[in-house]
């Protein structure tokens, strides 16, 4: 394992993109496929990781006012008829639950029964329920503005799934907010996007652009859609977060009325945001490499492991101790408001032990061995370096600047992140080198953000998409005005939007 | 309202205790019941009550090693079959789900499509499905112990529903541990009972017994089940959490083997332990008063309630200065890790906004008006005294004694509490004096916490239940050894058993 032309994770990036990515979820014992088609299990690994992402983010939300509320996992099938109504060939694949009890049949088999007068869907959002209550919320400008969030699980059915990116369950924050005024439920949508834009890259060290979507890529309802777009390090743009203004239409689908200071009844003003485990698929695809997993130290489940070097047949009770008053010295030390959260591992199984704590992606490793006690040092190794590179440090010195290390740890990753998105982010403008970047594109050389003009016109839109599987991801909000020819049908533009293959 | 002879709760307890505890609800706006059938919604104030036990009693959890994993919402049928294998008569109450999609129907009606070839369950327990993953993930006495912890919600259909105390869908906890030895997991299931007594009390003020259950009242499967109970309002007794031992049963049912150290292959020991959104409904019943809710200030959903004296067509601006500082002021404190939470309410509607807030249960409300302002005092309430109650005082010393006065609320609420039950509490000898206490029972005055002397036998539990509505709620830890006689047969007895009327 420690040959340099050797790597923990097989197979590599360039060799198999899609397979190294589940290597990587199984390697660093993050979650895994359930018996339960569709569904994973987050293994404490990984569920730490949308701990951490959940205590900080509500923290964040909790600033601006926000509260949290929950709602029921079951939606009434009547909810969902309205929106059948309007929509040619309606079909959402949902969970149904039908019967309310389990008996045994004839057979010994058990079959359902006790069938309900309304089926009722598992939420693929709270959106209409959340719709109804605050309607019978909302009779004065004085109840407004209602500011909620839930943290829940949601289902939405997925035939084809990939654990993080897409399952048929999975873990989410729905915002959604209502309002007096035009002014106010604009201002809360680009709060709340950069609120996520902050944290993206604050946190799990993911630049993004922000922007907003073109009207066929916008949501269902909305006025506008905007939304923050990372990239993996296969080129391709995953969408980490969405804000949208929903105008009125959502206030008048489910009623949500008041009185404003004068009497007179209007329409409330409405914004919905969310985001979810998606992100930690993300994550994983910016920051790991060839040997496993990387996790930026923010968020991280723990921030250190300490492998004391134990022998059999050998009295190693120094060194244990000496790992344990290690460890007890780092624990005090806060980073971000969390107790540096320390794990030792002292199992005797040799090389294997120190390779697979590089696979969890823990940001730091120390070897402590009876010459390093007697020393008074520590060996140590970061993440953010080769495998291989370590080095022997006053123990002093480690303890004090831990947390100084760990956000050293956390610039690399992000400053590394970004500066591989710059390296495959171009200006295009003809036709012939926007193709040139996409027709052949494939695992881990799947495109690359491209800024190019657009006339606006669906038709073009639809041809990119339909000739490449490119879209575009955003109308980015940094993009300054500037005149230009479509890039695909060379009719006048304004802008440059932002093109790529997406997840 | 501010009448002597009025309380802001109508009925009151003596009136009509059920009706009192839902007026309660919906008085201090924690919550309602939903569209959706035995399910309810969790408003902001109700949901911070379970974010608060949630954080607090995870922080808990981790310190004895446990972590947290997320495990799917579905169960597939095939996993109860073996359940349905044992049980005569087998029915299970739940949520099943038959099909994946939903589409326009003939009528234009949506109508389930997409049938699946085998139904899915919606967790009543992850337990299935931890044992199967414990399974898989367990081959040698290394991988153990596992401490295992979900926070979740789970689905058990109900026809008779009350809000937090027995809803379709509920929120809770289910710790599982697998361990190498029987010592092992017996210390484990003691363990997780003693922190949950000690949560229970230390931060919901409620005091509880400590026992293990009768084999009749014992969970399926397991060799002990422990569990704490504590006294409502109405005498009657509400099991707040539960700890079982499971021996070597469910390892077995679950196929949980692994190799000890001689390479013998042995099945695991295991623990399971639950608590639930249930104890926000017991919290409810031992605090709350004919005014509205109390909340102990340890799980408050925020602690101080400042209520500034406006005036229409007057200049408010200093007093409301005045109550953003002191605001400030009140959040630097840190009140057992958090940072003191206040409330700003300056709502212009007369006395019903400060009512508004004793039905909340808020611990502490300030008035502050210009006098205040100018004399630099505040005009301070407690919830733990009568409503009328207020005292001015010194604007420093309000602000330096926060944290001591939110202790001595808390105390007061056990202590209220402790000595209610403990009023309520006998030694019953004969059974004319235990029929007496029990048979003409109801509303507020529904029995007692009764010690008695019980033979063992199954055949005087279920005689006392059916005569009485009465059950065995535990064997206390804390009953000492003593010779008597069954109250219900006469026959020898070692140890007294606490019964009572139960939630
Ligand atoms: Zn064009
Ligand atoms: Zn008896």
């Amino acid at each position: 394992m420690g040959a340099k032309n050797k790597t923990a994770i097989t197979p590599t990036r360039e060799e198999d993109y899609a397979q190294w990515y589940q290597e990587i979820i199984k390697a660093s014992d993050m979650a895994e496929n359930s018996p339960v088609r569709g569904c994973m299990v987050m293994k404490p690994w990984g569920y730490a990781i949308w701990e951490n992402i959940m205590n900080q983010m509500d923290a964040e939300f909790k600033k601006t006012g926000v509260k949290n509320a929950y709602f029921p996992l079951f939606i009434p099938l009547s909810y969902l008829e309205k929106e059948a109504e309007h929509v040619e060939g309606f079909a959402k694949e949902c969970a149904v639950v039908t019967h309310h009890k389990l008996e045994k049949g004839p057979d010994g088999k058990l079959v359902p029964a006790g069938e309900l007068a309304e089926p009722l869907i598992v939420r693929p959002t709270s959106e209409t329920i959340i719709g109804e209550s605050m309607s019978r919320w909302t009779s004065s400008y004085r109840d407004l503005p209602i500011l909620l969030n839930q943290w829940a699980n949601v289902v939405r059915w997925e035939m084809r799934t990939r654990m993080f990116l897409r399952t048929s369950e999975f873990l989410w924050q729905e915002g959604h907010t209502a309002h007096a005024t035009r002014e106010e439920a604009v201002k809360r949508t680009l709060q709340m996007l950069d609120l996520y834009a902050n944290f993206v890259q604050d946190r799990l060290a993911m630049p993004v652009i922000k922007g907003r979507k073109s009207e066929s890529e916008r949501f269902p309802g909305a006025d506008d859609t905007t939304c923050i777009e990372a990239m993996m390090q296969d080129r391709r743009a995953l969408q980490a977060g969405t804000s949208h203004f929903l105008g009125q239409n959502f206030a008048k689908g489910s009623d949500i009325r008041f009185q404003n200071e004068d009497g007179q009844e209007q329409f409330a003003w409405t914004t919905s945001w969310g985001t979810s485990t998606r992100m930690i698929g993300g994550m994983i695809m910016v920051h790991s490499d060839d040997d496993g997993l990387v996790v930026p130290p923010r968020i991280a489940p723990a921030h250190v492991v300490i492998l004391p070097i134990v022998k059999k047949d050998q009295d190693n009770s120094q060194v244990l101790e000496s790992a344990d008053a290690l460890k007890a010295a780092l624990n005090e030390k806060m980073y971000h408001g969390r107790a540096v959260e320390v794990e030792i591992d002292d199992r005797d199984i040799g090389g294997a032990r120190g390779w697979d704590w590089v696979k969890k992606g823990i940001p730091v490793r120390v070897e402590l061995g009876p010459r390093d006690v007697a020393a008074d040092t520590v060996f140590v190794a970061r993440r953010d370096r080769e495998a291989g590179q370590k080095e022997s440090v006053d123990r002093e010195t480690f303890i004090n600047t831990i947390t100084d290390t760990l956000d050293q740890i956390q610039q690399v990753l992000f400053d590394r992140a970004l500066a591989f998105q710059k390296e495959n982010t171009f200006h295009v403008d003809t036709w012939q080198a926007f193709e040139e970047i996409y027709k052949d594109a494939k695992g881990a050389h799947n495109g690359a953000f491209v800024y190019a003009h657009w006339c606006g016109s669906r038709d073009c839109e639809e041809r990119i998409k339909k000739e490449l599987s490119v879209t575009i991801r955003c109308i980015p909000f940094d993009s300054s005005k500037e005149a230009g020819k479509c890039i695909c049908c060379d009719k006048p533009s304004e802008q440059r939007v932002l093109f790529a293959k997406a997840y």
